[in-house]
């Protein structure tokens, strides 16, 4: 999919404000009245095309969902699929930088945070790029619920790696790590696009559930 | 090799009290005059058939190691190898069970600990028998000097997974993890038996290392 021949992105975005919401600033602390209930909120970030944060919604109607994602030409495919997908009413999109999220969300705003496949920034004076290097945690910590959770997938070794003795030095809790996921696929596990193209490669798949400590 | 069929394996052990202490709980606090040296002691518990530590003497010669094994019919090639290694000066062989450690180390008396493909006991009822479960952490802690270190190699993936849970949870700080340990070989890495085997299969060695907090 050649996702920078697509110009009309940015049109067909502003569109769509039922799903994309234009403002998310305004509901900082009000997320409840976008979804019309008190359900628990999820966000992905880096969400991509969008595979993962529509079957999720789908999986799973009592919890609301938030993809976020930064990119017109990646975020406009989530988009479509969400119309294809007929907009599941638990489910809304962020044109948004991930490294923002305290401007739309205030503590415990978030229940969990989904990170897929994010990009590994394999170079080590890139390392604060890592969406799980500490400065990212210390975001997530500020927008999750008290005990909130990460839930991690990746292909990346490295990163896998980086991430693990990152999650380990911040205090978080791991509950879970699967180093090979798809040996014994979760009945209720949702494939992202990299996950099916990478794991059809023979390639393990990495995950980990790790939760912050309220008495830290 | 066939192990059970060496009915010579406990005379021969008995002849060479020069490698194989024969009481360690005698030298409880004074290993150094077992050495004639100070030099820090790192023990391996499960040292099989003794590839790895005695690698690691002949290329530490300012370590003192100490390789520890329960079964007589293994413990014997560790004593043969040692043997044909013409007995380094920095390394003895215990006879005894991991589980007693506390018998012959007092806390502070070991520098670091060595687990190297440790028996998996898959079964989650016999989790207290796997040597990264929380007893045998807190034995370790135990006769550790502070900070000290635990360095660990397993091909298998669900006693790694394991244990980066429980290490994760006993408090410690994850320095290291390797998911594939052969693919950035460290120029010092010593085999194992166990590993030279799987790693030639194709199968990911995974490694780390990890350190008890002083300040718990």
């Amino acid at each position: 999919m050649r996702l920078r021949h697509k110009p009309w992105a940015v049109e067909f975005i502003d569109a769509h404000t039922d799903v994309v919401i234009p403002n998310p600033e305004a509901h900082k602390t009000k997320w409840s009245e976008v979804f019309g209930n008190d359900n628990p909120v999820h966000i992905e970030v880096g969400t991509g095309k969008g595979q993962f944060v529509i079957g999720m919604a789908l999986q799973n109607p009592d919890i609301n969902y938030i993809g976020i994602e930064l990119f017109d030409s990646v975020l406009v495919c989530a988009l479509e699929k969400t119309i294809e997908a007929e907009k599941p009413a638990n489910l809304r999109l962020l044109k948004v930088n991930g490294a923002k999220l305290e401007e739309f969300f205030a503590k415990g705003d978030v229940s969990r945070v989904y990170l897929n496949f994010s990009d590994p920034w394999p170079k080590i004076r890139h390392a604060k790029r890592r969406l799980t290097h500490e400065g990212f945690l210390k975001l997530y910590e500020n927008v999750l619920i008290d005990n909130g959770e990460i839930h991690f997938k990746t292909d990346n070794r490295g990163l896998f790696e980086y991430s693990l003795v990152s999650m380990n030095e911040y205090g978080m809790a791991l509950k879970f790590v699967s180093l090979d996921l798809h040996v014994n696929m979760p009945e209720d596990n949702v494939m992202t696009e990299y996950e099916q193209k990478f794991s059809a490669l023979g390639q393990p798949i990495y995950r980990l559930e790790c939760q912050f400590k309220s008495n830290k």
